[in-house]
Order: structure tokens, then C-alpha cells, then sequence
């Protein structure tokens, strides 16, 4: 293969088996010297053996200038902007071909550069704000992504996509919808489960649908991912009652006690399962400030109740327990019981908050006597919001007060979609 | 009211919207006074007003003489003999109507009282072995269990119903899954989610299949609830790839990384979905002894690291993770990294396994150089396992072996059906 093609370029390619026409991938790694990826109209990636390619054909030389962290293209009259931001992930990274492993290394510029299609949709510009893969984001890149969607959105941009790894993406999204007051605009996180550069790659319909939701009608903090297995649609889950719900699967991501909000096609076409908020005027206000020392501790049989101790010695503010169903903790065998450090922890006025291991349902304070023993204890019964949720919930809440009767206020109230009305979510339990 | 009547009897009640016929159900709380509760044959409790009630015939007087916590029936020949044995929960609660709340009181031998119909599925034997709401159970409490299983199955019991509170009720059959070897015979834990004297409490169709099941032709461990929010069918999960995925939901549990065994009607038909192991001869081996020193450790994104060093100062012997999608921890971000207190760990010989909070799928530690950054720490990724599951069984194995490769080898092999084959069930996911 000759080395005068340049990833973007859209080539013709003829191998023993048939011609193929799309777009060139980036390099990837060691073994790539004898391959090339090419991404097919279909969204497919598919590579090629060198050795088995008796001629290719340039059809269209790709116009961007160079790899940059910053591409702006050329606007066009008429269409909405809207600002690609990644933070790294999966989405933008590749895979080594010689140790099968991935490396973080895309940038939303290449991602521009390899789906075409995405300058039909909008007027683009794309940034790379961080690069972290999901595992190690943490609140403080929370904040920052906050900061540069509220920039963008400030800044004549109609709509903001974030790139993001999958495993954390649920956390990012809720902590976003708390730290973006009068969000105007659409702003989508999305990611892929298998890297771009990929054969069979998520990324490129997840891509397509979220640039075209970020360039609609709407405004909220939503997360885009695949619908199903297939490459047919995306779901759009509101940011606050989404989670990753299995480690591998194009369509891992799924509404927990809520529907989705819309299906959304390839060809933009968005067909919406409840009332969406609508894009409306005015500037968005970052509201970025968290109080960090706030733990998740997950409620099991045999767990040792001296962990609350541990967090108090920590200097933490807030904790959240992942309880059992309703929203019990062990209460009443003395050796196991966890309500003596409860009581520790509310003498010491640290804020505690309840939701369910179970994800699906409504925690209660009442139905057992048990459970009022906890309640009892100041813990707050988080209806039916997810763990995830209510952490990244009460950490906000506790960056903003820490008088008691305002911080119970501020957690059940509804701020971003995260309580759904009693009842409401009921019926959107799993089929198996 | 007259007070001559008991619970068990069966009674034909005349009020002013029509007749009545079902078994009178043991009284409520304080509000009972004036107020009776009647089981139909449909499996519904309805609460009738002794106002409102015009006359009361006995049909037929109920043979169980006295309450206890032991109840024989007298045998039928050419049946198989079931054991109930209840634990607690609120299958074996009732309402205190002045409350609202819910308090552990009914024993098995209350319940075989009240269900007419188990005595026509088998010779019934009933034993309270505890009385504890599922957020108090306890190791300690699991291997008693075991103890009771294994003590009935070996002395002319053809199996087992265990009722448990539905809160941890997968914790335990996980445990006994790993606790009962040479299980010849079905054990099946069942509660319900609502208490049995409520109007619609499920526990009727609960019991009715889980002792059905018991009398079947099958062994192992199984969980068996609602299979739909109709009183149509029960499903039959294997005790190791089960959770309670609803808070309040009578279809609450679900199979997962695994389609349910079998379907299960009120008349005792059974359609199964995959091969079950079938009855066998021989003792079943007690094999209860574990290591309680362990931990479950949820991974999320701004935790603090050194919740590692706490569990290392109270000498526990092994932690489960229950890592974002593939396995991951935080790794390259020196303030939040996770790394340095693996280490720590495995240099004081701590066995560390990994499971998803995805909950479904696979963990995978060779995807990204990030999982191979946790592995290489000698974190076991346990497959498909659910992260209760790896957590019970981790306790069981460090009660066997503290060899490390003998720990690594047994997590990693399939010994109660807790590790589905590579891809086997991946297509059991769930449809929204």
C-alpha cells in the first residue's frame, strides 16, 4: 500500500473480492503497517489486508489541514452550531492491533475528520477539553466539563456533544444536569463501546444521532447511546436516570424508573416517548460547586458497620447508602446493627441519604418498622432516584448548604428530572 | 364478629354485596377487632367489616390442632414429603393495620394453615429454624440454614421450601448454593412482597410453586417469585444468578447473565427453559465453613482510595470489587489511584476479586491497559459472576484454601452454575 493517503480521504478500493468505497481510518497501531481500516457508508469499519489490495483509487481528498486538538470548519448559513467536546474513552481511542489492547488517542477532530456525515448535520466545531478514560474521571473534571460546555454554549454554540468513556458516563451526565442552571440548549454525552477505529464500531451512529439531537429543539443534559443491538437507533436517557447496565453491549445504557425520552435515527429523525423541555433563550449559569467528601457505601449481609466510622475519621459530609429493597440496613442483631454508627454520624452532622441496590423501585421510609428505625436516625429516603444519582446529587446539595432542613429539602426535591412523580416510573420495570 | 371461628377454618360469609367462601386467616393486628381476613381460592386475602357482615357459616373446621412452630400433617401415602422452613420476612409478617407497618410473626406451620392447597401438592412438614427480617441476615445465619436444609433432606425430606425475606434472599441462595455439595434434591427459597394476610399478597402463588418444585424431579439451589406482576406463573432462578432488581414489584427478581430455569404454574406444571439436573440418590454434604472476613467494595468515580487501608487494618482476608462495565478501577490519576492500595493488598496476601456494577455481562481484564494495570495486581475477574455472588463465594473459598493459586483456580471454576460459558448469556439482557 502505497503511504500517500491521509486518514479522512475517501478512497476506492479494489481487493480479490470486490471494490469498497469509504472513508480511510487512522493508523492503527504496530501491526498496521500491513492494514488499513476503512469506514464504510454503512457505519461499518472494515480492514484490509494489504496484500490482498490490487488498487486503490482517491475519489475525494479530505479538506481539513492537519491533526489538531481544535478544528473549526467552514460555517454554512443556516445550520444550528454545535460543539463536539471529548474527554476521552473509548470513543476516542484506538486499538493496538499487536497487543489487542486500546489506547486512548482520538480526538474529536479526528472524529469530524472520519464521519463526514456529521458536517451535513451542523455546523461543527470540536475541542478536546481532557483526555481520561472513564475510570479516572473523578468530581473536579466533573466541574471542568461543566466550565466548557457552559463556554461553548455562551459562546454561539446551539449545542454541545461530549465524547466520554461509557463506565462513568451516567455520573458525568448527572452531575452536569445539577451544575448547568437554565440550560437552554441540548447538551448529549456520548461514547462508544467498541474503539472507532474498530470493524463494527458503535461510535459512528452514536455520534451521528447526538450531533443531530444537539443541533434540535430541545434542551436538558441527556446521554445517547445505542437502542439496541442492531445500528438502527439511539435512545435518548435523561441524564439523571441512566446507567450502564452491562459491560459490553452496543445498547449497555438503559433508563432506570423512567422511559427513554426519544428515539432518535441516523437520519435525525427523533421521535420523542414523553414531553421534552424545549431550546429557549437566555445564558446557561455554571453552578459547579461540590462538596467532595461524600461516600457511597453499599448495604450487603456480613458488611462490617465500623466503614462509618471509618468515613466520620475521613471528615466526610454525606453519605449515601446503597440499601437493601425498600431501603433497609441491618438493624436489629447487635453485632451486625448498623444504627449505633447512624446515630454517630447524625450527632456528628453528617447528611445521609437512602436509595436501592434494587436500581428499579422507590425506597420507603414506612411499610417496615425497621425501616423507621433508619429514617428515624435523619437518614433521607431518596424516592426513586438511582445511587449514582443521589451521590452525585448530594454533592452538590452539600456544595451549596449544610443547613439540615435546607439539605432534605434540596434532596427530594425534583431539580433535574432524577424524582420521578410517585407512581409514574412504576411500570417501567425490566423484561426478560 | 363470633369468636368461635379459627384461622385455617374455611367459612362461607354472607354480606350485603354477596357470599363469600375461603379460609379465614390468622387476625391482624390491633385494628383486627372488627375486622376478619379471608383468603379466597383465586389466593386473594379480602379484608371484610364485621359491620358489614350478616352471617358466617362453617364449612369446614381446620385439622391443625394448636399453633406452633412445628407442624406435622399426616402422611399420604405415594407423595413426596416437602419441609417448609421459614426464616423470617414478610412472608411471614403480618400487618399491623393501626400502623401501617409490617411485623415478622407467621410461622410455616401458619402458612400451611392458611394455603389448604399445599397439603394435595405433598406430605408437608414445617419447622421456623429463625425469625429475622432479610436485612439481618448474616453468614453465621446462612450456614444455619444450610444446616436445617441439609439436616431435613437427610431424613426422609424429598426437599426443601425456605421462606427469607426477599431483601437478601439472593445473598442466601448464593450461599447455600456453595454450602449444600452433593445436592441430590431441589432446596427453593420463596417470600413474597407484600405480607400473606394482605389483600394481593403474592405469597400464596409463591408457595404454592416453590413447594410444587420442591416435590419435582429436579435438584439444586433455586429462587422462585413472580414471574409477571398477574398471578399466572412463577419463575424458577438458578440461586446463583439471581437479584432482586425491583423494590417492591411482585416480579422483583430477575436471572441474570442467565435466562430463568423454568416456568412454574399454580397447578404445578412445569415448563422448563434450559437442562435442570434431575433428583438423585444419596446424603447431601453440609459444607458450611467460611471466611467472614471479606468485603464488598463498590468502585466510584471521586471514592476514597483508602477505604482499601480500612478494610487491611480490621485483618480482612478478602475484598470484592464491584468495578465500572470491563473491571476498571481509578489507575493513572496519582490522587484517586487505586493501584498503590492494590498492592498494598496483595502484599499482605489479601485475595482481591473483581466483579461488574453493570450487573450484566462480562468482566474482561485484557480490553485496555487500564484493566491490565489491575489485573497484574493480581485482581481475580470473575467472569460473569454477579458481584453478590463473587462476594459470597469468595467468603466460602478463603473457608476452604488460603493457597493462592488453589483460591484463583476455585473462583474461577464454574462450581454452582455462578460462571456462565464465554458468550453463553450474553444475549440475556434486558429489553426496556
Amino acid at each position: 500500500m502505497k503511504e500517500d493517503f491521509k486518514p479522512g480521504d475517501r478512497l476506492k478500493i479494489e481487493t480479490d473480492e470486490g471494490v469498497l468505497e469509504g472513508v480511510l481510518m487512522p493508523r492503527p497501531g504496530l501491526a498496521g503497517k500491513n492494514h488499513l481500516v476503512l469506514k464504510l457508508f454503512s457505519g461499518y469499519n472494515i480492514g484490509l489486508d494489504a496484500s490482498k489490495i490490487r488498487k486503490i483509487t482517491l475519489v475525494e481528498r479530505h479538506q481539513n489541514k492537519g491533526k489538531s486538538d481544535v478544528l473549526e470548519l467552514k460555517p454554512q448559513a443556516g445550520k444550528p452550531t454545535v460543539s463536539i467536546l471529548s474527554t476521552g474513552g473509548t470513543i476516542s481511542s484506538k486499538v493496538d492491533y499487536h497487543t489487542g489492547g486500546v489506547y486512548a488517542s482520538y480526538t474529536a477532530g479526528d472524529l469530524v475528520a472520519t464521519v463526514p456525515e456529521l458536517s451535513g448535520i451542523a455546523n461543527l466545531k470540536s475541542r478536546m477539553v481532557m483526555n481520561v478514560m472513564s475510570e479516572d474521571m473523578n468530581p473536579k473534571l466533573w466541574a471542568k466539563m461543566a466550565e466548557c460546555v457552559a463556554e461553548e454554549l455562551n459562546h454561539n454554540s446551539d449545542g454541545v456533544v461530549v465524547t466520554h468513556g461509557t463506565d462513568t458516563m451516567h455520573y458525568s451526565t448527572a452531575a452536569l444536569s445539577f451544575m448547568l442552571k437554565n440550560l437552554s440548549k441540548p447538551v448529549v454525552f456520548t461514547g462508544s463501546q467498541r474503539s472507532t477505529d474498530r470493524g463494527s464500531s458503535d461510535s459512528f451512529l452514536n455520534i451521528v444521532c447526538s450531533t443531530a439531537f444537539a443541533a434540535s429543539g430541545f434542551s436538558g443534559v441527556y446521554l445517547i447511546m445505542h437502542g439496541s443491538m442492531s445500528d438502527n437507533y439511539c435512545l435518548v436517557h435523561l441524564g439523571t436516570k441512566v446507567r450502564k447496565m452491562h459491560t459490553s453491549r452496543r445498547d449497555a445504557f438503559k433508563s432506570i424508573n423512567s422511559k427513554p425520552t426519544a428515539k432518535i435515527f441516523a437520519d435525525g429523525i427523533i421521535e420523542p416517548l414523553m414531553v421534552l423541555p424545549e431550546r429557549k433563550p437566555g445564558k446557561v449559569e455554571l453552578d459547579s460547586k461540590l462538596e467532595e467528601k461524600v461516600a457511597l457505601i453499599k448495604i450487603y449481609p456480613g458488611m462490617n458497620p465500623k466503614i462509618v466510622d471509618f468515613y466520620l475519621n475521613e471528615d466526610c459530609k454525606g453519605i449515601v447508602f446503597e440499601g437493601t429493597a425498600l431501603g433497609h440496613v441491618p438493624t436489629t442483631i447487635k453485632e451486625t446493627s448498623l444504627i449505633p454508627y447512624l446515630e454517630k454520624a447524625r450527632d456528628k452532622g453528617v447528611v445521609m441519604a437512602m436509595a436501592t441496590q434494587c436500581l428499579f423501585g422507590r425506597v420507603n421510609p414506612y411499610v417496615y418498622s425497621n425501616l423507621r428505625e433508619v429514617s428515624s436516625r435523619g437518614v433521607i429516603y431518596c424516592e426513586d432516584m438511582l445511587p449514582e444519582t443521589a451521590y452525585v446529587k448530594l454533592m452538590w446539595v452539600l456544595g451549596h448548604t449544610t443547613r439540615p432542613s435546607e439539605v432534605k429539602e434540596l434532596m427530594l426535591k425534583n431539580i433535574a428530572g432524577e424524582i420521578t412523580e410517585k407512581s409514574a416510573g412504576e411500570e417501567d420495570f425490566l423484561e426478560m
